[in-house]
C-alpha cells in the first residue's frame, strides 16, 4: 500500500481478510518480526492532540524495528497554510507542501493527523489537507485521522468485534451521543464504512438532524429510536458528532441519549465500545464504562494491531 | 516492585540498604544491564514541564535496553479529569481512569508526573491523581513527583550523600529558602522521609508557619534559627515550600533566609544540594552555587542511578 | 571538534575540504558508520520551533547509532534565565548555567537552538546564550542555529551548491526579499561566512538599509540592483533578515524584492535555494518554488548529511 486512508486502500490492496487475518496473527504475537523495520523511519506529523494514536502508532513501529520521529505542529514546528495560492503574510509560517516533502526527505514513512476545521464542508470532505500532503510527501502516507475518516481506529473497531463476537453475524449499532462540544464526523463516518464491509448486521441511530453524508452510509438502517436499536444487540458502538447537514452544528446535547445500564440491558449483553477519549455522563454513564460491558481499553490495545499491519504491509512493499 | 512511589516501597521490597547498593554498582558501571529492558516499553506521562526527570528517566531507561515513549498531558495529548463521578462538560477532554489503562496496553512500565494543586490539602495528600493512576494503569508505575513527594530525587539525594560524605554520620540540614511562588512541599516532604532513614543526624529549618506535615517529619529536629542549624553541618539541602497549615499559601519571601557563603562558612564545608531548578539569588547566591560548595550538577547525574535502580528492580520482577 | 558553532570551527578541525569530503561520502551511503555513535547519547534542546533541524539532526544521530533526547524549553522543560547576577523573582525558573551542566551529565554531545531576540545587538552579537551553555555544557555543542549563525543550514547549502553546480566556479547570489515579521540576520550572515570561503563568485543584493554585519561580509560584493545581481547567476538564494544597522527593524515589505518567475529568467537558469520555512508569495512567487529551479526539498535533505558529518567528527573525537 502506497496510502492507508481508509478502508478502499486495503480492499484494493491486502483485501480485507487477509489484512484482518496479518492483524491476529500480530495480535497474538506481536514481537513476530522484529527486523522488517529496520533501518526505516516512520515520521508522525500531529496537527491536533492524540493520546492513543500517537503511543500506539509508536509503539507499533518498535513491534516492526522501525525508528520514529514525532513533530507536533504548532508547538514543535512551524504552523502550516493548507490552501493554494495565497500570499503567506499572516500567522501561518511554513507550506503544506514544503512541510510535506522535506519530512519525506527524513522519513520512509509518514503518518498524519489532523481533524475537520468544521467551518467549511467542501474542504473538510474533499481532504484537502491530507490529499495536499499526501501529493508532497513523496513516501507512503498512513492517515492517524483526517477531516472525515479513521482508518486505523475503525481497523481495531472490527479486529475487536471479530475476536469478542459470540455469534458469526452479530447486531452492531452506531449511536450518537451527547457532547459538549462540536465534533468531526469522521470516527462514524469511518465505521459506518468499515461496518458496512464487515460481516454483521449493522443500524445507526441518532437524533434527527444528525445524519452522516450519504456517501458513509448508503444502504445503512437509521432510525432516530435509540432503544429499538438497542434490543438484540451485541455490540454497541457511541460516538458524538457535529451535524453534517447543518454543518458543524450542536443540534443537541439532549442527555437522553447517553448510554446508561439500563439501555445496556435492552441489548444481548452487548459490548460496549467507543474510540476514546470519552466524556463520562454525557457519552455514557459511569456504570457502564466501569461496568461488565465495556471493551474499551481493548479496543484501545487494538490500536497497536491496527497500526502494527498496516505499518507491515507499507514495509513490505518498501522492500520490493 | 509494582510501584515506587515513597521510601516504603524500597523498605518492603528490595530494602534500602540493597538498593542503596545496586545504585553504587550502577553509577560506577551504567551499562552493566543493557538487555535487561529489550522489548519492555516505558511510558512517561508528564502533567507538569520537567527537564531533570524526564531527561534522566530515559537515559536510565535507555541504559537497560528499554523503549521510551514519552506524553505531555494537555500539550502533545488531552487535558485529563481526575476527579470521580463527575459530568465531564467541561474542558477536561479525558479522564484518567482511561488515560491510564490505555498507557498501560502499550506500556510494560508506567511513570507520572504530577503537582500538588496547593488548593485542596485533602486531595492532594491522598494523591488522588497518583493513586488513581496506579489503580487503572495495570502495570507498575513510578513516581516521577506527585504532589506530596519525588522519591527519584530523594533516592539521588541519598546516593549523593552516601558518596560525598566525609564522617559515617554527617550531619544534614534541610532549609526553607524564598522563591516568588508558591510551591509543593513534595521535595521537602521526601527528602525528610528518606533523611529520618538514612545514616545521618537530620535538622530542619524553616521560618514560623512552615512546619511539614507530620507523618513526613515526625522525630526530626526543628528549628528556626537557620545560622544555629547550619553550625557544623555536612550537607545544606536548600528548597522553597509553601505552608502546609495555612496550606499553599506564600507566607514569606524573606531573603534573609536565602543561602550565602557568610552561612556556609559556619558550616563544617558542607556540601551544597538543591533538587533543580534553583532560582539563583533568591533560594542560593551566586557565590554559592557557583562555588566549591555546590554539587547540585552530580546530585542532578545521580537521578540516572536512582531511576535505573528503581528500573532495574522493577523490570527483574516482569521477568519472574 | 569540541564545537560546531561556525565555518571557523571546521577550518580549525578537520578543514573545509575533508569536511565536504565526508559529506559527500555519507551522502552517497548514509548507513556506513551505524556503530560509531552507539551507547551515545544526543541532546537537544530547542528554544524555539523547527521542523528540519529537529528532524534532521534526530536523523543523523539515528544513522550513526546514536540514542536522542528531545527537550523543548518552556513547554516540555521550564523557561530559561540567560542573564548573568540576576535576582531570579520572576517568570524564568532555571538558569542557562544548570539546564547546560545537567543536560551534559545525560548526554555524550549536545545540540541548542536559539533565535536572536532582535532587542539587544551586543547580546545577540556576542552569542550570549549560545556561549553560555557552551561554557556550562561541560561536553561538545552543536548550534541548532544561534542568534547570529546556523551552521549547519549553512553546511548543508554548501552541500547543496557543490552537487548541483554545473561550472567550477558558480556565481552564487544571495538576495534579500518581503517577510510580514522581523526576523533574524542569522541565515544570511552565517551563508555569506561560508561562501566567502567557498570557491563561488558571491554577490549579496538588498534595499537600503539592510547591510549585514561587516564582520560576516567584509569584501564581498554589495549591491541595491536585484536584476543586475541576478543576471548569469547560477545559485540564487533568498532570505529575509531585520535591519543590522537599525537593529530589530522592518524597513521594508516592498514586494518587488519578491523572487518571480520573470527574475529567474535574467540568471543563468538558477538553482532556486532557501533554507525554508518559506512564505510563499512574499519571499519567492510559487511559479518559482514549484517550477524547475527550485531545489529547497534537496537543501533540506542535506541537512542530514550536514548534521551527520559534523556528529561524525565529534563522536571521533569523544572516541580518542
Amino acid at each position: 500500500m502506497r496510502r492507508f486512508t481508509s478502508i478502499a486502500d486495503i480492499v484494493s490492496g491486502p483485501g480485507l481478510a487477509s489484512a484482518l487475518t496479518d492483524a491476529l496473527t500480530l495480535k497474538a504475537e506481536p514481537w513476530r518480526y522484529p527486523e522488517v523495520g529496520r533501518r526505516k523511519t516512520l515520521g508522525l506529523l500531529f496537527m491536533n492532540p492524540s493520546l492513543r494514536t500517537r503511543m500506539s502508532t509508536q509503539k507499533a513501529a518498535t513491534l516492526l524495528g522501525m525508528d520514529t520521529m514525532v513533530l507536533n505542529a504548532g508547538s514543535d514546528s512551524w504552523t502550516l497554510e493548507t490552501r493554494d495560492g495565497v500570499i503567506m503574510e499572516g500567522g501561518a509560517t511554513e507550506h503544506i507542501k514544503e512541510a510535506a516533502a522535506v519530512m519525506g526527505q527524513y522519513c520512509d514513512i509518514l503518518g498524519i493527523r489532523t481533524f475537520a476545521g468544521l467551518q467549511d464542508r467542501d474542504a473538510d470532505y474533499n481532504e484537502r489537507i491530507l490529499e495536499s500532503f499526501i501529493r508532497y510527501a513523496g513516501v507512503p502516507v498512513v492517515s492517524l485521522e483526517s477531516a472525515t475518516r479513521h482508518p486505523l481506529q475503525s481497523f481495531a473497531d472490527l479486529i475487536t468485534i471479530e475476536t469478542l463476537k459470540r455469534k458469526p453475524r452479530p447486531k452492531v449499532v452506531l449511536t450518537w451521543a451527547p457532547h459538549p462540544k462540536a465534533l468531526p464526523q469522521a470516527v462514524a463516518n469511518s465505521f459506518s464504512e468499515w461496518m458496512m464491509q464487515a460481516d454483521v448486521d449493522f443500524i445507526i441511530t441518532h437524533p434527527d438532524g444528525y445524519d452522516l453524508a450519504p456517501s458513509f452510509t448508503q444502504g445503512a438502517v437509521v432510525t432516530h429510536d435509540q432503544r429499538a436499536a438497542f434490543e438484540g444487540a451485541d455490540f454497541i458502538y457511541a460516538k458524538n458528532w457535529s451535524s453534517y447537514t447543518d454543518y458543524g452544528q450542536i443540534l443537541s446535547k439532549d442527555m437522553d441519549w447517553t448510554v446508561t445500564a439500563e439501555k445496556m440491558r435492552l441489548t444481548n449483553d452487548a459490548r460496549f465500545m467507543h474510540c476514546l477519549p470519552v466524556r463520562r455522563n454525557m457519552i455514557v454513564a459511569d456504570e457502564v464504562l466501569d461496568g461488565p460491558w465495556s471493551v474499551v481499553i481493548e479496543q484501545a490495545a487494538n490500536r497497536v494491531v491496527s497500526a502494527q499491519t498496516m505499518l507491515l504491509h507499507m514495509l513490505r512493499e518498501l522492500a520490493r
